[in-house]
């Protein structure tokens, strides 16, 4: 496969340059140690340089940068703006969308209701791995395929089975929530009360088996061998986070290695494993399915230590403004890690567990005199800069919708380190 | 593929002649009508003969026919005696016990207590599906294979594979069973405390999942997308008989079809989707597959038929002296159905629910006077009778093992109607 090189090289490098630019504001800018893990528990070295994650410190500043544009409806030129990578596949998230509660709904009526709750979920729950996957099968296109005898026809076709990764990634994700809200007897997700508290724990369970069982029937309809091993793979890692995050070990809880390894599991593998698959239904090579896997992989990383860090701050970006649910649970995430490195005192308090208020507000103190919160955010940082190198590591391209949805999926490498919800 | 039909055709002509000697003692037939569903609804015309269900009152009593021996090490005339189903595999059903509570222990260390579970389980939770499995793929064997070059090596590795079906349908059985608990709050199976009662809806919950998840790992290795569709296919049939038994429509609830089909869908599709998967592993052409489906799904109904009255009997076979799990949870089956069709004064009973315990006794009253649990007996036999039919069907085999293996299928039919546990 041959991409054109000459304007892809044009336009990436200008987009280097505003990335540059934005690092060398002044108070960008955040030194000291930076620790990045790879799933197999190897430590890197610290990071070349650790670029600042404040330039967008929220959605709304993001949006103020944003021109939202259906790309379909303009040739403007590429350079100009930053384009919202939602906005870029929202025609199709919206089709995915009503088909999964469609198929909910008109399939199970018993499960209308869990099929409302499927879709109230926040904005990254509901949208943010089709998002992702979209706008990873628009990057790996191989606009000569369409120029092709029948190529239109075979492109329809290869997008409807990308879609439906999407769409199983989707299935399952939420499934996972289910069974998760499950497992922690959560009384709210997102701020709506969790469908286990509301409707029972057998509505729960069941919608959960519901929407897996649907994934593994769209699952055997790609047939695709390689890529159903791939998913089926998921869905036992997102059992085994869950185990490992059950540990009562203390040198495994107190673990980086472990903690990135069981992150890996809960959140990345997921993504990572469906952007590999969309990636090989394209036909592309090992090599450009395996940049694929690493820009899921980091960007899953990158996501869930920055929900780990919000647990504590919340949208305030202040500590203890979070809902702490994790440390109420006696989960032990990156801050805290961190922060017993500063001051292993804090090992002894965490030893005694959080079931009293009073023990939670001792760990506060110690993290927020520590640098804890700030090295996860680095660690985030770090991956989501891996994310964007593997993604600027793909085969060059010409072509305008292959480059404007790289570009994306590198923004989104910023979106996910300075959301603050 | 061409199946020698000499010496077949002697052991099945003796075989059938045992089976109408019996069916002609006095006292073992019955008369009356006989309705027989498929899962379409559609009901069969009566059966043409009613055969006696009492020959073999209990496992005890089969026991005392059964000359259980262990085939690969003898030579006798096929055509003495019967053959213990369960002992024809019994060292495979060992090795594949043991490598599903191997593979649990080992590889999620919080799960072992959920494995020692899964072992503890009676005899038909325990063995049944991979022995029918084990049994149906010696019953569809290619004998000639064997014989040629390489021929061992090839039939190794299809008995590893189909030992595999039969691993994943255990794993898919088990982890539907655990969730089954927690849908329920079930707080005992089969005797012992039900794991969710035991160590919380998560560690059932997430066992759950973890042998679903295996079960995909599983199949995905197969590499085989028509397998791979027809199991992931009944994973969403579990469910979805699962959500028919929720509900609440009394024209649904009082209806033998519904009933039927939701039968169909939580237990007899399992069985027979894996009957035919072992089949289309084989190599076998479609009618036979479709034979090895007819049976596993006429021998899944008669088992679970048989589940409901013995829910209303127990050991004792007396009216009321079973668990009456399903009547106090509001669950209409079979005899209640058809003792509903005699008295529709029973209708009424049921509408004002099972709550209180006087209303039950009243339904069981009812049930008592109707020959309820009898028709349910015989909708059981007729389908143990089709299952039968469905193995009389096969290609003729000279084989020893394929003939003994298909007596064995043949006798389960009887076992599952005439078992009392």
């Amino acid at each position: 496969m041959i991409f054109g090189r000459g304007v892809a090289r044009v336009t990436r490098s200008l987009w280097w340059r505003r990335r540059r630019q934005l690092q060398s504001r002044p108070g960008c800018c955040e030194s000291g140690r930076l620790l990045c893990f790879d799933v197999d528990g190897n430590s890197y070295l610290p990071a070349r340089a650790v670029l600042g994650f404040r330039e967008f410190s929220s959605w709304g500043l993001l949006s103020q940068l944003i021109v939202a544009r259906r790309i379909h409806h303009q040739s403007s030129s590429l350079m100009e703006d930053h384009l919202d990578p939602f906005s870029l596949v929202a025609d199709e998230l919206s089709i995915i969308g009503n088909r999964l509660r469609a198929m909910v709904i008109a399939e199970v009526p018993k499960l209308a209701s869990a099929a409302e709750y499927f879709f109230k979920l926040g904005v990254e729950g509901k949208r943010f791995r089709p998002t992702v996957l979209l706008l990873m099968a628009s990057a790996l296109n191989v606009p000569e395929a369409s120029h092709r005898s029948l190529g239109d026809t075979l492109s329809t076709e290869l997008r409807t089975r990308q879609q439906s990764v999407a769409e199983i990634t989707e299935m399952i994700h939420v499934a996972s929530l289910l069974h998760d809200d499950v497992l922690d007897d959560a009384q709210t997700r997102r701020g709506i009360g969790s469908l286990n508290f509301i409707m029972g724990n057998k509505l729960a369970v069941l919608a959960g088996d519901f929407l897996l069982s649907r994934a593994c029937v769209a699952l055997a309809a790609l047939k695709n061998t390689e890529v159903v091993s791939l998913i089926a793979t998921v869905v036992e890692h997102l059992v085994t986070g869950e185990t490992m995050q059950m540990t009562t070990s203390s040198d495994q809880r107190y673990s980086l290695e472990y903690y990135m390894q069981k992150t890996f599991y809960k959140t990345a593998s997921l993504i990572s494993n469906s952007c590999k698959s969309v990636a090989l239904l394209a036909g592309q090579t090992t090599e450009v399915a395996s940049l694929a896997y690493d820009y899921g992989k980091n960007l899953g990383l990158a996501f869930q230590v920055i929900d780990d860090v919000l647990d504590f701050t919340g949208t305030s970006a202040s500590l203890g403004k979070g809902s702490l649910s994790d440390i109420r649970h006696g989960i032990i995430t990156a801050p805290i890690l961190f922060a017993m490195e500063e001051y292993p005192q804090l090992r002894k308090v965490v030893d005694r567990g959080f079931e009293d208020p009073a023990n939670v507000e001792l760990a506060l103190e110690y993290l927020g005199k520590s640098r804890g919160l700030q090295k996860a955010k680095e660690l985030a940082k770090k991956h989501a800069d891996l994310a964007a190198e593997a993604i600027d590591s793909l085969p060059e391209s010409n072509d305008e919708d292959v480059i404007r949805s790289r570009r994306a999926l590198i923004d989104l490498t910023r979106i996910v380190i300075t959301r603050t919800k």
